[in-house]
């Protein structure tokens, strides 16, 4: 076993704490963009679950593109008739046809599309509300056959880091929160987005809340239940923090044109907002421009040999062990690059730049960080499964 | 007029000359996802220029998701044929309706992905290969008005560099040399990836580069074709950079399996690779992992208001007149933050972190790089005009 | 009260029933066209008891235009799965704006088209097998408007006779006994095809007919059924004629081939058949080649102003009334036709051709005759709601 | 060689000639519905020369399906504006693989399309006004083998007659005069409708004509140009019968709701008339009600194997032949119909019913049309060969 290259250096950077400004931004399970990533991941799983009990291996597929097309609704206080369904475009590629067997492309996709909406969303129904029709087609040729062993032939990265910043933590749970908890207490759907800014040691967090038209009579109960909304809200981010937290929610109402954010199914796909895969939240959850970042759209792409998506997920999972089983970190960002030809588990170069808990990188700190990091590539393919089972979210 | 909340503050980070491991990668023009990205950005700027012509006012939009779903060619040595053609899915937000005029959104926006199509690719035909349909539609009531004065309603973000890094100029150059000089002289076509590593002191470039099947008739021929390819690019590449480059085509090539990249169109689009907006190149040209970046995607959105379209490119030229203006700076990175409810010429930050050419940053090199980027906030109302004349590349 | 522009006269022409040789169809109700008419139909009734609750009109619309495009499975005894599902393709032109009120096309007419599919097939799921998408718009300018009294805009023509020969009523009747009662008893599927041939003094009913293939374990079993469906069909299509009867099943077959007619949803919409409106029974449900006829599709179109539709159903009701009420006529063909700029209930002629029961045309007949088609030509509107009612199926 | 089952017997009914009132339709060729007739059929004789050429032999196929979707035009004197493309839905079956060699099904019906719009349309540009798509797949699995020796598998039937009655051709040559000639000296489209009533000695053509928007710059204008069409179509249309002729051109125009019928394209398909395949003219170029007539489809479907387009095709033929070389028949109606499981020119039954041109019936007629018809029939073969020569037009 070749050893890997495995490098641990102090980050020379400052610790996200320590900017004087931070932006944060978590897109809801119910934004476009969410649904897109949700339907790409789970028919990627779907489709390899069926290759896996019909065939008995996992096949090449790549379904990183899903398209929403924003349906219509004419909507009003009480009231809501959806005018246009919301349509989901899948492209996307797999194999047709493996071992004599046809392999069911169109029909595992759109029921994996339908269920993970049935699944997700309080009032969305793919049935009555969405056309969900699939484009998937064939692959190049040369990526039809089942997979043996894996090797990058590409170079590609993934980055991730741990622990989140205090903001990332109250932006990314007090976006779950809305998400899990508060859609059950008041009328609001899952389409929210959740702006978090810190600056001058204060949190403001600019929220989206969708309400669900059918259940609010009129303006006075709409403002009456933003005004709890909020309250909610506040007492739970403030409870996550010990700085002011201010909640700001539907900045962009103007209740005299009667421009509120009204909805019939709690996305506003149902009427103006398309989306698209790999457009919204990054592996750990939130998108955070000040930090080491990637662009790749790890839902939908499979997880047996893309790199992209692989590397992405390890990096974050690393970055977790590391924090979690070396308490002399505070602060871990890694980075995977794959080198071509080389099995998974020998990345070109693994990189862990470390803040340390007190003082500077240590010697020993630099062999735990190792170890770990060592660990976690050795383990590459309990990915897969773990995300096959669902085990992890990826946006 | 207020003063602009202007940072200017030394970089911390290492230069990424001094990073020892760098990854670059640039998409061609045709490359699926650089595909949409054209056509996004085609679209706003021929819905824009058909508002002002006909109505003289501009009016909000949103182009920025375009899907591209594969389609199938029967491909060999000489021979070609398509099978099925590549879809265009066209999504997107705009106005039906202003001042009494019906707005032709869809023909607007079919017309100008071909009209994108036929000035940027030789052999791809949006009439012949192509089937491209517009799923446009209204967008939320609140935003169909037109545009008088334009403050943010979000906290958004953008960020951009100059210059860059030598490997970054290797592969921009190298892929732009291949799309507009080699496939004069040779039967390539544009869905080129051209994927550079810095190591050792090494460049490698990785490049998958298409070939024209009808053009070659034989793997001998296409064995030497590669060859030819790899020592023009080789020569074009050596010239930019004293450091030893090498190059790699098509790497996945199996010649006794015929697994060849050959194309009817000069795209992977043709057969089993799918895109989408937002995906591919930055606004400055690349993909740059190491940098600071921004995810969102720029191309296909309005140049009125949208903010993180405006401040990512505005970042970028105003980095690029940083360092054109400011001998004394060697590599700049700009920051701008939104502020909502503000002007777009007022953010809430504008941070510029900067290396100077030699030693430590002085108050003089703050208050010149001061100068250079309040006056390029100043002109934020150019951006517009320049993205709507074409002057500018967005991916 | 004008007179209305009767003739009454004696066929010249030989009663079918002394024609040598006779062929008659019937598509059953789960053939792709059948399909299509059903669903074209029930959109332009929902559609219209959706203006009336709504609005407390009827509003102009034709949804006449419905493609089925075939989806594929995978299929064998014991065992079949979906590849691609069935596409059901909603053209049509309607009203999207009416007193101010926002009419909901698309809506109406996907929930409609799947709530069709719901009552009438045992099998095929509309949520499950199906994509149904609608590409309704709105109609010309001139058609949008709400129908104050409704005179004809066009020289159109309706045509129908009663009763149905024997051989129709075989035809028919051992249709729906195979749609309604066999499907209970045996595992066979909706999509069936009755072709009735009279020639030499026998009927002979050559009738594709689906089995369901999760309840059929072998070739042998499908024998068996194939016996057994055709012995309860003999049975039952005897007991309705005197004269010979045979009964061929599924004439295509090739065992050895596994060429057998199986099918998971039980119609062959699943696998390679499309369907369309218009193409398969008239309103009287049979197609009969030897018969006047009228090319007119009546379903999906509406049924307050369009002639062709109206005048079609009002020839078949006026047949039937007269053979119920007028015994001595054996025979009747009753043709209409539209007369430009006026009422629907002014036809420019309204002809009927009588077979007396015995001996010639008597002015008593004509007079009885005249005065029942009189009375339904008076009773016009009444069709109408007799269609939005569903009380009668066209095709 | 069997002697073919040939009836030749005397028409009981009288001539079409001697019913008081007739009336008798043409749709031009630019009507939806006869654009979807001629897309379909030239996609069927596009995909059989491809097969010939490439593969040596013919393909069972069946294009029979095809749907356009009205665009919208934004339209008035002097101006016309796309605002949303007519699309055309192609469905249909087809053989996808053959010797191991890829048919390309989507590609031949896209671009058979197209060529046929281009060929047959004035203004319609298929690249700037429509969106055509295919949809079209695998037939089921009994059907995609190579034809050899053909037998029906069907009880099918075809019926056409021969003259056309006077009424009909003069429908059916003013109809090809505005389509041939007008059109060259007006500006004036393709998408007409002839609809001609004949009643007490005289004839009354009920004409819908598109003019050009783009060419007509006011009401008084269009005007003066339906006086002009009005007068070049009567002078016309006087010269072929000597009754009189009344021509009445858009009746429904309303010059002061500016509802008049102006097009940018020349069809009524850029704006509110959905078609579809076998909803137009029968084979013989008319739709004549009180006619024996066949429901059958005739474009698109396959001329080798399909009885039901043969049968029609060649009834039409062999009247044209009987009357041309039978002097003493004035007119005649030939009826085919199927005999399972016997090649094409074996019918189970083939009837002529004849009106001789003086007096009854004789035998030396009998026998005369006896052979013609039988000749007709062993000549079965050289219709598809007409038919893929694109020598005859089926609508």
């Amino acid at each position: 076993m070749t050893q890997r290259n495995i490098e641990v250096v102090a980050a020379k950077r400052r610790s996200i704490e320590n900017i004087p400004v931070e932006i944060v931004e978590r897109k809801g399970i119910g934004h476009p963009d969410s649904l897109c990533d949700a339907i790409a991941e789970r028919i990627s799983v779907e489709y390899s679950c069926w290759c896996q009990d019909n065939l008995g291996v996992l096949l090449h597929h790549n379904f990183d593109k899903v398209q929403l097309v924003a349906g219509e609704v004419d909507i009003d206080y009480g009231r809501a008739q959806m005018l246009t369904p919301i349509r989901i475009q899948i492209a996307g590629r797999a194999t047709p046809l493996c071992q004599g067997k046809k392999v069911p492309i169109d029909d595992v996709a759109i029921q994996a599309a339908k269920l993970q909406i049935r699944e997700s969303m309080k009032y969305l129904d793919p049935d009555r509300h969405m056309v969900i029709d699939s484009y998937a087609g064939r692959g190049a040729e040369e990526l039809q056959h089942v997979v043996a062993h894996v090797t990058a032939n590409d170079t590609s990265f993934g980055v991730s880091y741990w622990p989140r910043s205090a903001l990332e933590e109250v932006v990314f749970k007090v976006a779950e929160y809305i998400n899990r908890t508060l859609i059950t207490e008041l009328p609001v759907g899952e389409d929210i987005k959740v702006m978090g800014l810190r600056r001058n040691n204060a949190l403001t967090l600019t929220i989206a809340l969708p309400f669900m038209a059918l259940q609010i009579r009129d303006a006075a109960s709409y403002q009456q239940l933003k005004k709890d909304a909020a309250a909610a809200i506040h007492a739970y981010a403030q409870s996550l923090d010990e700085r002011q937290v201010n909640i700001m929610i539907n900045t962009a109402d103007n209740l005299d044109q009667n421009a509120v954010y009204l909805t019939l199914t709690g996305t506003s796909a149902e009427m103006g907002d398309d989306g698209a895969v790999g457009r919204g939240n990054r592996v750990n959850g939130v998108i955070a421009p000040f930090r080491s970042t990637s662009l790749e759209a790890a839902c939908g792409k499979n997880p047996i040999s893309h790199v992209g998506k692989i590397y992405n997920v390890m990096a974050l999972l690393a970055s977790q062990d590391i924090i979690r089983r070396v308490p002399t970190v505070r602060e871990v960002t890694v980075y995977l690059l794959s080198q071509i030809g080389s099995l998974l588990d020998q990345p070109l170069v693994a990189t862990a730049l470390i803040h340390p808990t007190n003082g500077s990188l240590t010697s020993s700190i630099i062999d735990d960080v190792r170890a770990v990091l060592d660990e976690n590539l050795a383990q590459a393919d309990t990915i897969q499964s773990r995300m096959l089972n669902r085990e992890m979210t990826l946006f």
